[in-house]
């Protein structure tokens, strides 16, 4: 018999719990599921007889160490900043972790006394990170290993809804944290390098800087992450001429966001006061210039250019964002978090809505002297509130880790993300059995120079 | 005898130096004028029998003691980061202290301390803050006293290049630290308030939000300050309707300001690789889309519209922007500091340049039911590079400060800027002599709702 302590019961833990569960008697599983409150836990394991809920908070030293010494692995689902007394306890009690979150400083630095206990902390599990990294290293190390030179990596992700649950003007829905959303993209440019040609976007251009891609035979556009090279090293790709990656959103939806950028309404750096007491209708006009007279929407329009017949304007108006009744009623708000609610108010998925995640890999290389393109793409759809497609890809490869370090299937110690063979192979095969596949097609070159031009 | 403790002398020190040195015999006077090298205090005494130049570093407390015990007053010329253990030995030696910077939270601290000793600690009595806070309160009062109402107060400053000097596109040369001009307005939107109405503007839109203003039938314009609401209280302006102040420049810098910072060349929160083999066009392509064959020029003019005769074009192209030869030659550096290379090539003041100050208070109020104006400006041209509009504007105040507190016409202890009148008064009367003065005069009261309309 294995336990498995998974410590947060939230929406990314669904998928996760299932897919354990539904092993539970073939590998003679036994569940205990930690969190603040048993609510949510108790609803996932739905009275089965391997699972129980425990009431656990994780800075309450005392139950922490009874249950982690007590299980033979840990999954963490809490955010990356709760990981690190989790991830103490584990050297201390000898146990396995896995989580879905980017590896901290204090993470890393567990590294050392992970190996010389033999202990896997695997992190970076989910989807991005996670499902992104393991795609991409396969086809990265079949690559090289047939002799050829990569060229170009390009990798794009996003969480979107479902087009059957597609209902609104910005093909948008909240299908994550709505904060994370509000605030993407800022914190410094964003950075990438195209044909070794370092490029920088400031944050008020990156809504403006999109660039579009094929999924499916469906068109989406994405912006820039923060940091493309962030994995640089680590995929072995240091040379490598193009790396960019980017957030996937339908057509339009960048252009339309750019507004808010522009007229500031994304800043949380100060807040607003009596902003409890102010309508939608009087926090745009915030950002506008003071008259007598005219009237918000004038002014916006005339602000920032936008035609009588663009559809970026209607998409404001759909948001019911120049109501000069509906209160914001949050007090001593930052302007970010005043748009968060009016963005709440439209973009919540309602009970029968799905979300779907798409991810797409452009992969670029040189085989004898010719260059070739592999395009990898993924779109999983979600089945519905509880098992959307955000909880199955994120928690499936999060619970499938944990499976095969439990069995010994995946054994090299230490703090690692996954990209290794050991690793990444068992986990996509077994992810296909879930519905989470790539569509792997060759296509011709493109790079950003196709003529071989210079200039 | 008296004697005063000058430490630091830097640029805004030469007129302060005159200004008592001219007075030393008349007064009695004896300056010691400390600074890490002695080398420019020496320029600036000229063999003066009443004064004497020493080498004194700031953070060496034994002789930073030794000479504050000695003086009868201390005028702290160094940046502001430098004052506190200066204030602190002027507390324990019981010396009055003169600053031009603004209050730290840590000089605020001392005031208690200051006002148990009978000390004035008299800070921000430089041009701005300094002349504006006097000139502006001397206003203000004279209004409330006679019972009428403030509505409006706008305040501009400006640092320029004098006309005769006024040699390039941009109309603008760099009469104070290049750092400053470089960086201004980031760290948050700026903030108003007009027709009791709060207006935030984000930096990446600062630049396109100016207001046009005339002084002496030239016309200037003005970008919004960090912070409008500063001294709402100090001014004792709490229920102003408008109250905004702004920096001066010539018409049509900030427009072409605007592509900088559009382009993200005024960030200074990353480094760029490799930046000292990089050319100046190198620079500017960082910020473009790669393309093998279009021009950075046309890239450019591109993405932000620039037209084909629009003056900004020829104000990038006198920079030397897109010469593809002249290196950076920084190393690891920022975009912010980058541009400010390129941008001191151009706009170095020359051995016989000479620099202006503008100013301009607006002062709205309601007096028996009727509304008024009054318009307060200042123009001060530079002599020379030694004694620029600059050093006269920020060092005579201090030095006439200093003088007052000496014999005892300005005594009220404590820390404080210069909004009281027993201080503002002499201070501005003298500050005549120098050529520092306000011209006045009533105008048609305008405000932002001239016509009384709502809506």
């Amino acid at each position: 018999m294995k336990n498995i302590l998974i410590i947060g019961a939230g929406k990314s833990s669904s998928a996760l719990i299932k897919y354990l569960l539904d092993k539970s008697d073939e590998e003679n599983l036994r569940l205990t599921i930690g969190d603040i409150s048993t609510e949510n836990a108790l609803k996932l394991i739905k009275n089965h007889k391997n699972a129980k809920a425990i009431q656990l908070d994780v800075f309450d030293a005392h139950p922490r160490e009874k249950e982690i010494e007590k299980t033979d692995i840990v999954i963490s689902m809490l955010p990356a900043r709760f990981h690190l007394e989790v991830a103490k306890d584990c050297i201390k009690f000898k146990k396995h972790m896995v989580t879905a979150s980017y590896v901290s400083k204090e993470m890393k630095a567990l590294d050392n006394a992970a190996k010389e206990n033999g202990l896997v902390f695997m992190n970076e599990i989910g989807l991005d990170p996670g499902i992104d990294h393991m795609s991409a290293m396969q086809v990265i190390d079949k690559i090289r290993e047939s002799g050829a030179k990569m060229l170009l990596f390009e990798s794009f992700c996003g969480g979107l809804v479902a087009p059957e649950s597609d209902t609104n003007l910005w093909n948008y829905k909240f299908t994550w944290n709505p904060r994370n959303v509000v605030l993407a993209g800022q914190g410094g440019a964003a950075m990438f390098i195209q044909e070794s040609t370092y490029k920088y976007i400031p944050y008020h251009k990156l809504f403006r800087r999109t660039e579009f891609l094929k999924i499916d035979n469906q068109k989406f556009e994405a912006y820039a992450n923060r940091d493309s090279l962030k994995y640089r090293s680590a995929y072995g790709l240091d040379d490598i001429p193009t790396m960019y990656r980017g957030t996937i959103r339908r057509v339009g939806f960048s252009r339309a966001w750019n507004i808010f950028v522009q007229l500031g309404m994304t800043d949380d750096s100060y807040t607003i006061e009596d902003s409890e007491n102010m309508s939608y209708r009087d926090f745009v006009n915030l950002f506008l210039a003071y008259s007598p007279s005219d009237s918000v929407e004038l002014k916006l329009r005339s602000y920032l250019k936008i035609d009588q017949d663009d559809i970026m304007w209607e998409k404001l108006v759909e948001l019911d964002l120049f109501n000069p009744k509906k209160k914001i009623e949050l007090v001593n708000a930052t302007p970010a978090q005043i748009l968060q609610k009016i963005l709440e108010d439209s973009w919540t998925l309602q009970e029968n809505d799905k979300d779907m995640i798409v991810m797409q890999h452009l992969f670029g290389y040189e085989f004898n002297g010719e260059k070739h393109q592999i395009e990898s793409s993924l779109m999983v759809l979600g089945e519905n509130q509880t098992y959307t497609a955000m909880a199955k890809t994120v928690g499936l490869p999060v619970a499938i880790a944990a499976l095969k370090i439990l069995k010994g299937d995946i054994k090299t110690p230490g703090v690692q993300i996954p990209i290794t063979k050991e690793v990444y192979k068992p986990i996509l095969k077994e992810l296909e059995n879930h519905g989470i596949k790539f569509t792997e097609r060759k296509v011709k070159y493109l790079g950003y120079n196709p003529d071989h031009i210079t200039g």
